[in-house]
Parts: C-alpha cells; structure tokens; sequence
C-alpha cells in the first residue's frame, strides 16, 4: 500500500424523493443560482419541472444555461463564467450527467479566476477556489457527481482534457434513482462501460499490499456485472437503478483508490476517441478496454488471473495462468458485447488511418512522454492497441 | 435500499511517516493543543516521543491528559472539560486507539455544552458543535477514527452509552500502520473482532436491494480474514497491519452503511459486558455474536446462506438452507476460537447468574423495548441468547 491522503466531503442525498431537499441545501450558499443543464432531456422526463418547483417554492433566484454537449465544450463554460459573474451567482446547480457536473465545475472554478479557465486542463494553473456546486443527477455513469474531477473539450483543436483537483468536489449531490429511469438502453449501457472503466482503471495497479481496496473494488464490479442485464430488462425498476447509480458513484469516490496508484491508459486514450469524432466515452471504454488488456496482460499475469477468477467467476487452471488471463479478458468482452455495446472500432468509425493521429494526440503524464502505469505506453504502443481493437 | 445521507468528512493521513504532516494540520485550527492519550504504551512505544518531537518543532503549545482506560470513563471527560476552559484548547488530539478517541470525543462536545455532557449520551440533548479533534491512531479497531461515534461508560452505575452524532467526526486522522507493531497479540485479535463485528451489525439487515453494499462489506470481511492469521505471525509486517488499519477504518465509515439499517443488538449486548467486568470490547463481541447468530438465523435464513458462501466459501447446499447457514456460523466461531478469542462466556467471568442483570441494563432502542434490528430481540431473547452463550 502505498502513502495517501483521502478526503471527500462531498454530501450525498440518496433516495425516492430526495430532490425535495434540494432548497435546504443551497440556501446553505446563497439563493442566486445557475441551473445548467444539457440538450433538454430534463425537461421531456419531468425532471426540470421538479427542481424549478422545488427553487420556486423556497424563492430561489435561477439563470437558465442550458446547451451542454457530451464531451463538454470550453465555450460554454466560458459564457457560464460571464454570466456568474455578471450575476453574482451563489451556486451552480447541475441538473444533470457527467458532461453537465464537469461543465459546472469548469465554471465554477473559472469565476473566480483572473487568467483563462483552460489554464487548468492544461496544468499551466492550479485552482485555489470555486463558486460552489450542487448535482442533481439524472445519469449513472461518470461519478463526477462525487468526484474532484472534471473533463472538457477544447474546440480549438478538439482537445479534451481533464483536471483533478479537491477545489472540485461538488458540495452537494442529490442522487434520486428514478431521474435515470427514462435512459435509452444504449445510454445505460454507456453508463456501465463507464462505471466498470473506473473501477478497471483503479484495480490494475503493480502496487502490492493492496488486499482491501482490491476486494472492494472486486465487490463493486461484480456487483455492476449482477445488475447490467436486469437494468437493461426492467429500464423501471428502482432497485436495480439504485445499484447501478450509487455503485457509479462510489466507483469514482476515490476511498476505493487508497493506497493504489491507477492505470488511466485507456482513459487517455478513449478521451481522444471521443474528442475526435464524439463517441459516446463508455463506448469508447467498451472498445479499448479489452485491446488494451490483450496488450499488457503479459506484465503482471497474477493480477489478470485474479481479476478473472475473483471478478468473473473464471474456473482457474492453476497450470496455466494465461489461459485464466485471457479468459477473464474474454468475459469483459462478451460482457460489453452482451449489453449492446461496441467492441471494435470499425464500430464507431474510426479507421486504421487515424490510429497514428490518435496517439500523437493522446495527452501522455510521464517524463518520458508514455501514458498509463500498469505499462507505461509510448505512442508506438498506442497504435499497437489501437490495431488489436481495429 | 432504504434513503441515506452519506458525507464524512474526516481527512485521512495514511502511511509510513505520516506523523510528520501533523502540526500543519493542527495549526489551521489553532496552536493550543491537548495532548489525550491512555494508559502510557505510547511512552513505551516511541510514539509519544515522535508527537512530542512534531509539536515542539511546531511551537504547537499542548497540555497533557493521559489515563485513559479501556471503556473510557466520564470522570476523565469532565476533567478534560475543564482543562479545555480553562486553557483555551484550540484542538484535542487523541493519541491511542477508540477509547481514547471517544473519550477525546466527549471532551469535544462537552467544552462548549453549558449542562452535564452525559446528556449527550442518554439521548436528553444533542450536541451542536465541538472543539476541533485530530487523531494519531495506535489501534485498529473501533474505527473511531473516521466515525461518528463515541462511546463511554458512567462509573455512577457502570453504564456504556453510545452517543452517534455527525458534529463527531475527527477533522483529521493519521494513520501510521507501524504504530500498531507493538500491539499484542491479544490486542490485535481483539480489533480484529472488533472490525468483523462492525462489518456484520451492518451486514445483518432485512433491507432488500443492497447489493453494491453487501459486496463491499463482504469484500471487507474477507480482507480481514485474509490478513488476521498473517498478522499474528508477523506483527511487525507494514503490508498486513496496513490492511488491518485500513479496513478497520472502512469498517466503519457509513459508506458501508449506506442504503442499509444495521442491527446492532450485539453491540449493545456487548456493551452490558464489558461495562459490568472490563472484558476487552473485542473479546465480548466474539462471545456474543456467534450466540447472536445461532437464535436468529432462521428470521432471514438466505441472508446467512449468502453470509456462509460469499464470506466463508462454504460449499452451499442447495438442498439445505440451514445446513449451509450453521456451517457459516460455525466458521465464525472458529476463526474467532482460532485468533485466541473467547468464544463463552465462561471464559471471561461471566456467570448464568448475571444474565438477568445484564439484559435488564441493556440500553434497548425501540418503543416496545427491544434492541436490535434484524429481530427485534426482548430481555428474556436477551437471556436466551447469552444462555447459549454460556
């Protein structure tokens, strides 16, 4: 286990109901608010009807910025920055998924920034405050809902980037099951890919001594994998909904990453998938995932061998540890395959003469100028798994 | 799942040398500290010396109060009262293990309270607000660390109060696994106790559609017996005590709680225990949980089925319910008997003759005077289940 520190004061309200208390929150922060908000689903499942009633009834003041994209875009946060600060806004309401939580937290800290809020996503600046922040979720997918992070699309150049910072958690985050009962299939299936992603980004790590958080993280995909077919079949029901919802927030509540340090290759990657031609980013996951473990297995089989038997219920041949490695892969596969997922990329438009473009694109961390840490990936590797997931 | 709230805001330090970072977290809340501990093993152990040492290159100004004892005692909080007026603490800091954290605690809540702070305790008032607490754990146990709990015994009629209550939270706690090196055996199979039995008050629950929760409370489970044995014969392993450490902690952040109403019968069970003859709370758990189990288990028998397979790999019978459950229970009782555990309570003083008074003194929390939430247990189930505990 290596070193940490972990704090999330982010305050959940989870339940039927509970947007009910959703005035008594942000009276907390002021009574001016900015209610941002995407394309206008809220308003076709009832769920814009709800908090308007709700800020009405306790005469709270609202700006209206809706617009948010998937993949959100710098130019809106820019506008939601004027407006704030046009406006002496107190809080900035989220009604919405990852897209619309991440574009608030990029207003949020943007307001009370002198320079340019893109200096964040680039780490040419660090943020030392934000205008708060309230969610009132209607997607389980992202986590950003509890998470200190946020992901933004630069037009210019169709770069998206993301930044990790605590300034970031929202203050509160109201999480009410049947919000998410109107999602499409492929919408929910997005959701999971995106859910596992976090929990797969987090549980391959070379870090040893690590048995809690990989128990922890076994138990929230396993529970994801329990629950994927019967949400797909039964869209209504609120159990199965709540499972997938609160195990996508605690995907990305950092507690399951103690004392691990995370892979996030495919993240990198998957993000310029879906920077260059919008694909929706679990379906990008659903693509990469598998080629990328196809790729790497090979440097740390024990763990792949884990996953497989603990995770998937693989039968292990204890002969044979790459025949259990592989078997695991391929129940992933089947997995996203089996919730109406793609898991290739012809599947979503990107062909073999953009592969080299993609990685030279693909932001890298490391000094040496590679991504991910499980395999620390230069740019030839990412074309390599690009080729296996073609 | 039931509707929850869930925020904890308690930060956590963890890892080798985390001691060091101590001063800069209790200086945002002052430089007037009072120094809580125990008995004096963190003189014999160095870690006295190593928060000394952090202090003073702090100019951190701190007055001593040690003594406190296993069951911490409501003497020792006033005392702490009126030292904290008296001086103008700006922060109390708890050096040791639960005890010494609830007492810390208590003394937190008292300051600033005009009436006795026992009435915290009995339920007569709540409290508003507290001096500031930070925490250097030497025990893995009682997870108080990062909870909201206190617990105390009133020597006036040797009465164990719980007092749970969210101003409670620890604004910090560090957690260095090497200050448990030194624990005894028997200390540490007492934690683990301590840590299964928080995990099972909150696993034992007759709330449906709780999946993702019963993964991680199962996974926690399963961490601790994968380390308990480990850690007997190797206490000085930083890998193994992290793991104990650490999920000692989870085990009581509500995040496992969430969505769930636990039982807690045993808890209060024990609490007659050990306020009646200073038996280690661990030890008293081990005696009455699997007595606990044996008389309830046919009130939600699927629930232990799945407790003896997921947790204790027992080999289901699918033809048998009960068969399988017992077996769990029996694993139980073992792994207990195995870490040096008592497992009756013959074995720690505890006579037929005292069964009556201890199920009389046994705070019950429901209207109709029961205790317990999986079944609501009276005083005379009370009896019947320390019988088979005898």
């Amino acid at each position: 286990m290596v070193n940490f520190e972990f704090v999330n004061p982010t305050k959940i309200i989870f339940g039927k109901d509970s947007e009910r208390q959703l005035a008594q929150e942000i009276i907390k922060y002021g009574n001016k608010v900015l209610l941002h908000f995407g394309g206008g689903s809220i308003k076709k499942n009832g769920v814009y009807d709800k908090v308007i009633t709700v800020l009405n009834e306790a005469n709270i003041e609202y700006i209206e910025l809706g617009g948010v994209k998937p993949n959100p875009r710098l130019s809106l946060i820019y506008e939601g920055i004027k407006i704030c600060r046009e406006n002496d806004i107190d809080l900035i309401l989220a009604v919405g998924g990852g897209s619309t939580i991440d574009s608030a937290k990029g207003i949020a800290v943007g307001v009370p920034y002198e320079g340019d809020v893109w200096d964040f996503y680039t780490g040419k600046a660090l943020p030392k405050t934000k205008v708060p922040v309230g969610v009132v979720l209607t997607h389980a997918a992202a986590g950003s809902e509890i998470s200190f992070s946020s992901v933004v699309t630069n037009e210019d150049g169709m770069l998206k980037r993301p930044l990790d910072h605590e300034v970031l958690y929202p203050e509160f985050s109201i999480l009410n099951p049947e919000f998410t009962f109107s999602l499409s299939p492929y919408q929910t299936s997005c959701g999971i890919a995106d859910i596992m992603a976090h929990l797969m980004e987090r549980y391959f790590t070379n870090v040893r001594g690590v048995g809690i958080t990989n128990r922890l993280l076994e138990g929230a995909m396993k529970n994801i994998i329990d629950n994927a077919h019967f949400v797909l079949e039964n869209p209504q029901d609120y159990d199965a909904r709540s499972e997938i919802m609160w195990t996508g927030s605690i995907a990305h509540n950092n507690l399951l990453n103690t004392g691990r340090i995370g892979d996030w290759a495919c993240h990198m990657i998957e993000h310029e998938l879906s920077g260059f031609n919008d694909v929706a980013h679990g379906a990008g996951l659903a693509v990469i995932f598998p080629a990328w473990m196809k790729y790497v297995y090979k440097n740390n089989i024990d763990l792949f061998v884990q996953f497989a038997v603990r995770v998937w219920n693989v039968e292990q041949d204890f002969y044979n540890k790459e025949k259990t490695a592989l078997a695991g892969i391929a129940k992933l596969e089947e997995f996203f395959k089996s919730i109406g997922l793609p898991v290739r990329l012809s599947e979503i438009g990107i062909k073999e003469e953009h592969f080299q473009m993609i990685a030279d694109k693909c932001r890298t961390f490391h000094e040496d100028d590679t991504v991910g840490n499980l395999v620390k990936l230069s740019r030839e590797d990412i074309v390599k798994i690009l080729t296996i997931a073609k």
